[in-house]
């Protein structure tokens, strides 16, 4: 490789791009500390390991044939998980991370100009993505209980040509139901029920409105972050009629699974009862993490994800992360500075990853101190 | 996971997607036979494996922490990728293979009806990005014998916003001279030169361009699939001043490589012995097939990569390549229907990948036969 100078350009000629990058200031992702010690409940990890079946699937794929490109079609994992899904492997389409199938739903269906909704607050990311994509964003009211107002919302939906709608929802945590989802599907357009954490619910249920009258115009997106254990990985997957999965597929790069996590995705959807195991007991931590935090005076969201939205009445959530963090517990200080609704106060709080039980306690000991 | 009906929806209501992506055919990577036998000399596959440090790397990361998030920042493999390079760590923009950094280059300079341009023949993927992106595009004219055609050339070069320029050149393997690339440069646009294939030329002099006088509107990308022996890693990366750099961070999806990938990369660059042994092998095996395929009656190209372009005047190139497809040996047959510039004729070839010697020598054994 040849050598360039050390050398920085401070020319302003750097208009080039195009107007909506500048606008953006780009998603910022939660804080991820390098030194180990400490207590990380910011990002919805999961605590516990993959399966050893995940570690050995990519041991396996090592020592293969690395020089030669994948599957562009992911045939094995497509198949695994239509079986899993019970579907045909035409209405799957593998994505490296669930945030690259968000940006492909994006380019596949908004034109600039055309309008992206998703509810408020949720998923930061979803109005990033529209502003790069030129698109128009408004946010679909919520009531203060993260009940839908739909006497505001339904007018944004019918003008959306894609909706966003998190289920479980983040920071929330909570579940709506397929009746309230219904009513979220746009004439024109397309919902995208973003699934990332229904596996730590009671049921899901999204899959079933795919067989519906209006069900060609969702997508649903799940990913194997969060329950089976792989952020490290960037593995998701769109669930859709095979009419958009084939549209779809004309927009992502041909080769955006790489060999290494074709393999650990296959190998986790073999072992289904290790991904229930670790769900089973964040489940059984979230339960006590959230009647701790009431004790202790907070007003907890009832969570069907991996982790809890926290509000307390009459202390400064700023002030407890901070508080947390000087004892290296790390959580998510959210500040939500546009309003839920026309009637709801501007908010803020704490979104704490259930973690696995030793971490929640040293969480809970700080916090009998702090509050 | 819950049950839906397999079941297949034919309403024709699909007319939901942009219909930029409506009119894209896709991009129609080459054939990947999936059973053993085959002798796979069609999609410019490094033949070797990769460095055995690359796959220790792999094992360990894979037993490490996948639950967590990747590193967003990638700042191992910056720091080593801009030691080698003798450039900040700011300088460098990894992706999830060169093709995502491509998307990212279109997405962060070309809005809607901004020109981009390529030579033709070239990558085909350039012109499927701007079409995806509601772009116009433009060939830009080469001469039968591959030099650049800079009368019809130029033009089209300061109406470009952006112009991609594959260097060597797929599918010729010829490489251009900084003295023909500086030429190529638009005013008010960005350069995107592409060296996924540079490691196999003599010299790597692209990267010198970024200290001249226009050197802020260049941006070149470089991939581990090839030299590296890793097409089944997906791992590529940018060089570009900061101020481009930063911008095209905020298009791309924040975790857009995974934890393996990014310790497969860092290794690959600290084993830079094992891929210039592998080159070296490349390149004479690519003079030996040069040799004898000239000595068959084939034209071909002067080549700086890991594959030549052959023609033949009195044999059919379609028939050549189905024939030795029939021997279990794929080529890449392709066919220009435009032509290079207004006064060369419409052409058609074999792009055969440098193989292994015996990969080679089966090659040619049919080939005696056949021609």
């Amino acid at each position: 490789m040849s050598i360039v100078p050390k050398q920085h350009f401070n020319k302003s000629n750097m208009n080039l791009f195009r107007p909506d990058v500048d606008r953006v200031a780009g998603y910022i992702p939660g804080e991820q500390p390098q030194e180990s010690g400490w207590v990380k409940l910011n990002t919805n990890e999961n605590p516990y390991p993959p399966s050893p079946q995940v570690v050995e699937a990519i041991a396996e794929a090592a020592g293969g044939r690395l020089n030669v490109y994948p599957d562009p079609l992911a045939t094995r994992f497509r198949r695994r998980a239509a079986e899993l899904l019970d579907v045909d492997p035409d209405w799957i389409l593998p994505a490296n991370g669930s945030d690259e199938n968000l940006t492909i739903l994006i380019r596949s269906f908004v034109d600039p100009g055309e309008l992206v909704s998703y509810p408020y607050p949720s998923y930061t990311l979803y109005k990033t993505l529209a502003e790069l994509q030129g698109a128009e964003h408004e946010q679909l009211p919520l009531n203060a209980d993260w009940s839908w107002n739909y006497q505001l919302a339904e007018p944004i939906v019918e003008r959306s040509k894609l909706v966003f709608v998190p289920n479980p929802n983040s920071p929330s945590g909570n579940l709506w139901s397929n009746d309230d989802i219904s009513r979220l599907i746009p004439r024109r357009g397309i919902l995208v029920l973003d699934e990332a954490y229904v596996d730590f619910s009671d049921a899901a249920l999204g899959i079933k409105m795919l067989s519906c009258e209006a069900g060609n115009r969702i997508v649903i997106t799940r990913t194997l972050s969060k329950s089976y254990s792989l952020a490290g990985m960037r593995f998701g997957f769109a669930i859709a009629c095979p009419e958009l999965i084939f549209g779809m597929r004309k927009v992502k790069d041909s080769y955006n699974c790489n060999a290494l996590s074709l393999a650990a995705a296959v190998a986790a959807l073999e072992d289904i009862p290790w991904m229930q195991r670790n769900v089973q007991n964040i489940q059984n931590t979230r339960v006590h993490l959230t009647g701790q935090l009431e004790r202790l005076g907070f007003d907890v969201v009832h969570s069907q994800a991996n982790f809890v939205w926290a509000t307390h009445s009459n202390r400064l959530h700023k002030v407890i992360y901070e508080s947390l963090k000087q004892r290296r517990i790390l959580v998510r200080y959210m500040h939500f500075y546009d309003k839920m609704s026309t009637d709801t106060p501007e908010i803020d709080g704490l979104r704490i990853t259930v973690g696995t039980d030793s971490e929640i306690d040293r969480l809970l000991q700080a916090l009998e101190i702090i509050v």
